[in-house]
């Protein structure tokens, strides 16, 4: 098959499009014809050459796909040949073909064409495993989402809309910003113009959110901490803003409040499989009841992946950028 | 009646035992005469100047004490008067009396004096919620308690054991230490002559805390982080070592670790509530079983709670410092 490959680390430019061997599915694993990747900016950091694939994953960038079955490996039941899915991925998604674990695999939700299945894996079971299943956010709270425009973002706000949250975003333009308030957003804050802890505080009476999903790290700690509510919860999920920062312990302490850093890529399998299963039972039936959707900003052929990688660089999408297999 | 008060901030020698208006128990409260009251460090932090009593507290320092209920308020039902109790309080305890809402109240355990009881309820109360609640210790983990000799950390350790965790201590001399073998510590730190993370990363073949209950905030927050384990909760309760420091979280990410930061004294009395329900249910049973104990240093008269406060800043005390109310 081809795939995506890394010669070396460096900018777009250094993924190669080339032959390599096809994938062969394990035990309990099955192999997918890819129809569709997506772009994370996990796979930005493994193509410099800052974020490795985590022991035995696919050499291949790639955290989530769509496809088809093609064949079953050892031990696998209640998946057949020719079974539509998306899967959450170890890496390899960049790819032709690729062998998932079964707790990783998903059905492509009624309603949904299968390229556009493979927006969902990585952004849904981020969103949920952080916001619902680690800061169990709760009807009624305040949702504050960094980058609201991102994918993660776009499906942030969609997911705290449905479960009847509030939700703030952050974002750079005008433009982004009234993408989330389409998507649902209540408070709508731009970055560059506006400071966020005050603009939060005016927006909910001095409350603060209840829950802040944060793609930024060191660089917003402090104000993330100021903007947290009583009994406030911080999920940390991304280092964008650097990877120390002072941290005001009196603060957190006066608010009763907590803060978590998870990345679901390293996670071991069986913690995959109970996220993917939840996600499965939770969010599945609020696509296919037309309440949350992927916001997908352009699909771009898998071999152009470069293209890919500087549009997402530039941040000047809103949603998940596709990649086309050919 | 007579109180411990604190006409202006500072050392031990500004506590007065004066007279004071008797306390009224309002709606679904009770009165109790004390019997004995306990010392926690707020009590001296308060006695400073640093940590004023929440609004509608006691003006008197105090979190804890036990009695017999001598009168009831509007809408009581459940208690009735010499009931002997202990209680949870916003403040108070260092008085000859001390109205106290019936979710703070508890009986005294069967098989305890009714002066020990008085040094149950705020080290109970405290360890329950934050290492049981919030961090969710769980058999087989290992939980590692800084200031294992206080009276916070005798009774952690021993709740620790009782649900089956293994348990890591710090503390400052070898006889502390000692005692805290005694109650069932199984990895022992000197902090004055060891490196924690260290020492414990040797004890649990690298795996590292799954739950630490810190009390000294800045000054170890980088170093609890580094003695995390994968998915370990970082549960802090006191800021002895200061309250700005800096977090690395890129470490905490790589471990999908987590850090709380709690004070019980400022919870609304609907958390206290629940908190005492939970400790009734769960670990009065261990203690009338006779797996768990207070740890009471010595006992001081009320009067003499400068001399309480000397101890306890000195350091020299292993579990509880008693005052026994005249």
């Amino acid at each position: 098959m081809y795939a995506i490959t890394i010669p070396e680390p460096g900018g777009p430019e250094t993924l190669v499009w080339a032959k390599v061997p096809d994938p062969v599915p394990g035990e309990g694993e099955v192999l997918v014809e890819v129809v569709a990747g997506a772009v994370n900016r996990a796979d930005i950091m493994q193509r410099q050459g800052f974020y490795d694939p985590p022991p035995g994953a696919s050499p291949y960038p790639g955290l989530e796909c769509s496809g088809r079955i093609t064949a079953l490996g050892p031990g696998v039941t209640g998946w057949a040949v020719g079974d539509e899915v998306c899967a959450l991925l170890a890496g390899g998604g960049y790819a032709e073909q690729v062998a998932v674990p079964v707790g990783q695999l998903l059905p492509v939700p009624r309603g949904l064409d299968l390229k556009q299945a493979a927006a969902l894996p990585e952004v849904v079971c981020t969103v949920w495993s952080n916001v619902f299943m680690v800061a169990h956010l709760r009807p009624g709270e305040t949702l504050l989402v960094h980058g609201g425009s991102s994918g993660i973002g776009t499906m942030a706000i969609q997911l705290a809309k449905a479960v009847g949250a509030k939700v703030a975003v952050t974002a750079g333009t005008k433009e982004k910003l009234e993408r989330c308030a389409e998507l649902g957003a209540d408070i709508l804050i731009n970055y560059r113009e506006q400071d966020f802890v005050a603009e939060l505080n005016q927006a909910t009476d001095g409350a603060g959110a209840d829950v802040i999903l944060d793609n930024m790290g060191a660089k917003y700690l402090d104000r993330n901490v100021k903007a947290l509510a009583v009994n406030g919860r911080l999920a940390i999920i991304g280092m964008q803003g650097g990877v120390k920062g002072e941290l005001n312990i009196g603060a957190l302490l006066g608010k009763r409040a907590a803060i978590s850093a998870t990345s679901l890529r390293a996670r071991p399998p069986a913690e995959k499989t109970a996220i993917v299963a939840a996600v499965r039972e939770h969010v599945w039936p609020l696509i296919e009841g037309g309440h949350v959707r992927p916001v997908v900003d352009r699909e771009i052929p898998m071999q152009d992946a470069a293209d890919a990688h500087r549009c997402v660089e530039a941040s000047s999408h809103i949603g998940k950028v596709l990649l086309i297999a050919p």
